[in-house]
């Protein structure tokens, strides 16, 4: 049976990934492998245009070539890793997809949301998320968190991490337009508790609101 | 005065970058400025993404990503060069440019030729060239020009040149096709004889038809 592709979207330091590998060790406990995947990256290539993206500063990306690397890396990933688990049966959880595509290049950088729809369609090949989580905290928690992570990790934060708090609001400003059209698929997560109490939420949306069957 | 964009196309080793930098020379000669790029590359970012193109072996990009990395180097260099050349008045010649996206994606990997059309229209943000000249050879010399340069390189051939002799074949019908649509843009130039010979042919183009006032 195909596998079930879930997506963890949300701005910096709203604590994505160590959610995703509680999805990762739950799912694992009932018996389910789970792939665990980050854009831009999750292929040796991908991984290569991450550092691209992240961390170039010799000749910074302008917002189209920005956006391209980000969908490259994407088709890499969705044809070579995540089409090929799910068709093995098994689940692939996802640190950032499309949603992060139309909210960080188009609402944050100011492209066109249209156009990147399209290029996005192409990119992902018709791969949709099942389900989408979007983590949210209010925007002083999120700077506070965003400003952690700088010290805490000693190094000056990534192009998107120091893109500026009015770059970090239009982001909110996408993602919440993403929730409100696709209700559905897209469930909101509160995520400025514990990583405890997050997760109590995550499972519930999981596991416990039968989304899925298990 | 705007500078003009002039683009070289054709197959594998037809002498593009020989005659790119006659075309420097004998415009520099008359007094215009000219500004020599290639693709993919053209930019520091842009020669990145080249060598993931060309040389990565560990993940080579699949179809779809590869297309995605040549428009990601072009939304670079026309933004960050091309166009701020050519609004300086300085002149621009491009080793490569779209057809050859449309001959190597479309017709040699079969990814859909108006889906790239379209993709390509958003990564070069509206420029087109003032005039394209289309290099050709037969099919037997196009072969045993491919064979000569990996002698002469001591190198085995990249991800294109190796490709195969029916990937060339199509590559042909690719330019053959695009040379159809647009005659009044696209100029095909016989590149079977010398350099000299050649350059009689490309310099006829440019400066005696009066494809331009100069």
């Amino acid at each position: 049976m195909q596998g079930k592709f879930i997506t963890l979207e949300g701005g910096e330091g709203v604590g994505k990934s160590t959610q995703a590998r509680r999805i990762k060790e739950e799912l694992g406990r009932r018996g389910i492998e789970v792939v665990l995947v980050r854009e831009p990256g999750g292929t040796p290539l991908a991984e290569e245009i991450r550092r691209l993206l992240k961390d170039y500063a010799d000749d910074a990306p302008n917002a189209r070539a920005e956006l391209l690397l980000f969908l490259a890396s994407r088709a890499q990933l969705v044809e070579n890793v995540v089409k090929p688990a799910l068709a093995a049966g098994k689940w692939v959880v996802c640190d950032r997809f499309s949603d992060s595509t139309i909210a960080y290049q188009g609402y944050g950088r100011g492209l066109d949301v249209d156009a990147i729809r399209r290029l996005d369609a192409f990119a992902r090949g018709g791969l949709s998320p099942d389900l989408t989580l979007l983590f949210t905290v209010d925007a002083q928690e999120a700077l506070r968190r965003r400003r952690g992570r700088e010290i805490a990790t000693a190094t000056s934060a990534d192009r998107f991490e120091s893109a500026g708090d009015d770059f970090h609001a239009r982001l909110e400003r996408g993602f919440d337009a993403i929730a409100a059209a696709e209700p559905e698929r897209v469930k909101r997560i509160d995520a400025s508790g514990s990583p405890d109490d997050v997760w109590a939420k995550v499972a519930k949306e999981i596991f416990d609101l039968r989304f899925f069957d298990f």
